[in-house]
């Protein structure tokens, strides 16, 4: 008889397991049934904001595999189907349809958990009224996205400004709101460090966005209808507001695994070994945005919500389930994003961060450009790079600028990986022709920099 | 009394040198003399194909330094001035102004050889008409211009159909010309594996440039007033030519060094060690076009000429005559090119050189896009990626692709540099944002195809 593989959640992870280890395992070998409480699966939630800017058609576009698709290759995928318990020791789960089905229990040999991430959404007056949105799935962008239809008004205002708030911002704009940027710190992009924010705070005041820094919001304001109007703040006025976005970051959505007495981390993150298996059992997997993953700069998990890591997830979960092997070693804190023609990049670890585990650096931070200077549309980029004291070794790079500018991290993404030091970097074999580089990448500038600054704190 | 260094050769590596051993040291401790024979010192020869094109100004936006702005860093930097003969007993060399100049000794204490590379030009009836270009100096190109000018005309040949050459037949292309290009290989790039040339033939023909295959160049017919007028072929008749571009590729310029008994590789070019001092010598030092590297992944020399190259090279030998420390530990054969909107990379070996060293290899290719699929732009690119049998470490990567897709190779040289498997690789945490990347890079399909097949390979 077969085994019953079963899935929770039917996004990236929970879909790419799912269907690796259909690849492995025949219908006869493995039983496969996934729940998924919203009318979507397998979709690029990262593509919501360029959706939602018009950019991309959607949500089509944004499904890599259909429902459908999913059930001729024999996955069970059970939509609208909220699972509701885990039950560890009998080896089941609670599932409630949640059009109207009832509740019934689906036991399992295996269990993947695959819950992803919840919009953090702070208790304030008003921050559920209709008019103020999230965006972490589909469901979220359509319901953005048909307020926006039947809405009259040209001033939005996002809330928050990590990537998805500066991503809104920006989808905002191409549809032609004024858009205002409320921030509770220093500066945008709490994923750089200040200095480097500093630059994306310039550019998006370039952009016609007002970015408030500092802003502490009390609430949301409503109209007589109860509709959404205007986002309050502590020391800085209200906000007019026709539609509300919150990009306030988001959490593991790990509800179930705690009630079950999964492990957590620190950040509230389900806790794996390497082959993505839930630490203490031999049954349950866990990947994507629900789980804390290592850090291999820092030294330590963290809770990184990007459908990149997911989708990874997903595959080795897939092969591992099906008696295949495939690990996980880890991340190095790759992101990128963009805002306009703004592209922002980082790797390795912030300033805070490095202190914060113990480690002394130096910094350097260069400016230089997309392409040899001469060369038309050469777009300024500023790079900032941390090294170690003493071992020299790269800890991490932030880069600020134009087309060009943001994929440049991976060079450092690798180098980390190889925990190369800044002094190795300078003399690697990187591509050069003046449409793609200037003849010293800036890459390569920042390490012949950083191995100075490391040489002179030594001396 | 100061020491004398004597740098032979004006442009990247002979005035990084002298820059970065003056940087160093005052002018006290030492003198430094630098020789060029051309009219132009310190620029960048490769962008002379887009300044032949027109997409940049020149030939001032391609120098970096003028002669003057040497002379006012107490560099002694005398143009057109050719050394004749090198005496390494006596520490001199013999030099001859190029515009009506006596010939005179120059002595030295250190010496730096910086004499390039040439283009090939075979002994060929009527290679040395007007008419027929060459394109390896400021001197070159503005040759090329200067016939252009006068040229009524709008039928040009490229012989050869490598880097320069497709560089050069864009260039042509943007000046309105019908451009024919004649490459005696099975296909354009032979720094590319044929089954990744064939897409470039097939792109370059879809921009309208002829490109004719396996073309064995008898000769330049010329006119009656002596001017280049068509190029003769063995099978494939003749090709009117208004003007004609070599683009056969560069030897290293050794003339000097071999006369004095210098140390010569198998490709012609001089030997260092990696602090880049000439093997045997004492006080001689040489970089640039003129030597051989290190190829890290092949275990052997090479000759390359690449700009980029060259600047790490007289940056490096600046500081180890200054009496500094530095070392070039070799390349890893990363190059990039583009043609009209084709953007061509390679990095480490072809399938040839694998082969020619011993090492066995598994091959693939697959076929991905710049961004998400759903994002606008996304532009298709095909990745090539050779690992290693049994070790599954990465030996190779090309890339053919549209925008975005060159500097991906970048992933690959430093993965290459360290020496990482394609195993380790499916793992790298790379930037991913719908704008930059699918959520699964290019490279990391690659890497996860090629791992596979390793392990099939090993079963």
């Amino acid at each position: 008889m077969a085994e019953r593989l079963v899935v929770i959640g039917g996004d990236a992870t929970g879909m790419s397991a799912a269907s690796q280890a259909r690849r492995l395992k025949k219908p006869g070998e493995l039983e496969i049934v996934a729940f998924e409480r919203g009318h979507f699966a397998s979709y690029s939630a990262c593509g919501i904001p360029y959706w939602v800017g018009g950019t991309v058609d959607g949500p089509d576009d944004l499904i890599a595999r259909t429902p459908e698709q999913h059930r001729e290759r024999d996955i069970d995928l059970r939509m609208r189907t909220e699972v509701t318990e885990l039950d560890l020791d009998r080896g089941r789960v609670r599932t409630r349809g949640l059009d109207g089905g009832t509740e019934s229990w689906t036991g399992y040999d295996k269990l993947v958990i695959a819950t992803g991430a919840r919009p953090l959404r702070p208790p304030l007056p008003g921050i559920d009224a209709p008019g103020v949105h999230g965006v972490q799935t589909l469901d979220d962008g359509q319901a953005l996205l048909d307020t926006l239809q039947a809405t009259e008004g040209t001033k939005a205002v996002v809330v928050g400004a990590g990537y998805i708030g500066v991503e809104m911002a920006e989808a905002l704009v191409t549809r032609g709101y004024d858009v205002t940027v409320l921030d509770r710190g220093a500066q945008p992009m709490s994923t750089l460090d200040p200095d480097m924010g500093e630059l994306v705070h310039e550019a998006m005041c370039g952009m016609g966005i007002e970015t408030v820094r500092g802003a502490a919001v009390t609430g949301v304001r409503t109209d007589g209808s109860g509709r959404a109007c205007a986002v309050t703040t502590e020391d800085d006025g209200e906000f007019p507001a026709d539609i509300v976005v919150l990009g306030l970051g988001v959490r593991p959505e790990t509800t179930l695994a705690e009630q079950a007495g999964l492990p957590l981390g620190d950040a509230g993150g389900l806790l794996t070994d390497l082959s993505m298996r839930v630490r203490g059992q031999d049954a349950v997997w866990a990947g994507g945005d629900c789980v804390e993953v290592l850090d291999l700069v820092l030294g330590r998990t963290r809770h990184i919500a990007l459908g990149t890591h997911a989708n990874k997830h997903g595959q080795i979960i897939g092969s591992n389930v099906a008696g295949d092997y495939a690990t996980f070693p880890g991340v190095v804190g790759t992101a990128v994003s963009k805002v306009c023609d703004l592209e922002i990049a980082r790797t390795g670890l912030l300033e805070e961060q490095a202190k914060s585990v113990g480690l002394q650096y130096v910094t350097v931070t260069i400016d230089s450009t997309s392409r040899a200077g001469y060369y038309p549309n050469a777009r300024p980029m500023r790079v900032k790079m941390m090294a170690e004291r003493r071992t020299g070794r790269l800890l991490g790079v932030q880069i600020v600028g134009r087309e060009g500018a943001g994929k440049r991290v991976d060079v450092a993404a690798v180098a980390l990986t190889a925990r190369l030091t800044v002094e190795e970097m300078t003399a690697l074999d990187l591509g050069y022709a003046p449409p793609f580089s200037p003849v010293w990448d800036p890459v390569l500038v920042a390490a012949r920099k950083a191995a100075a600054a490391v040489r002179a704190a030594a001396s």
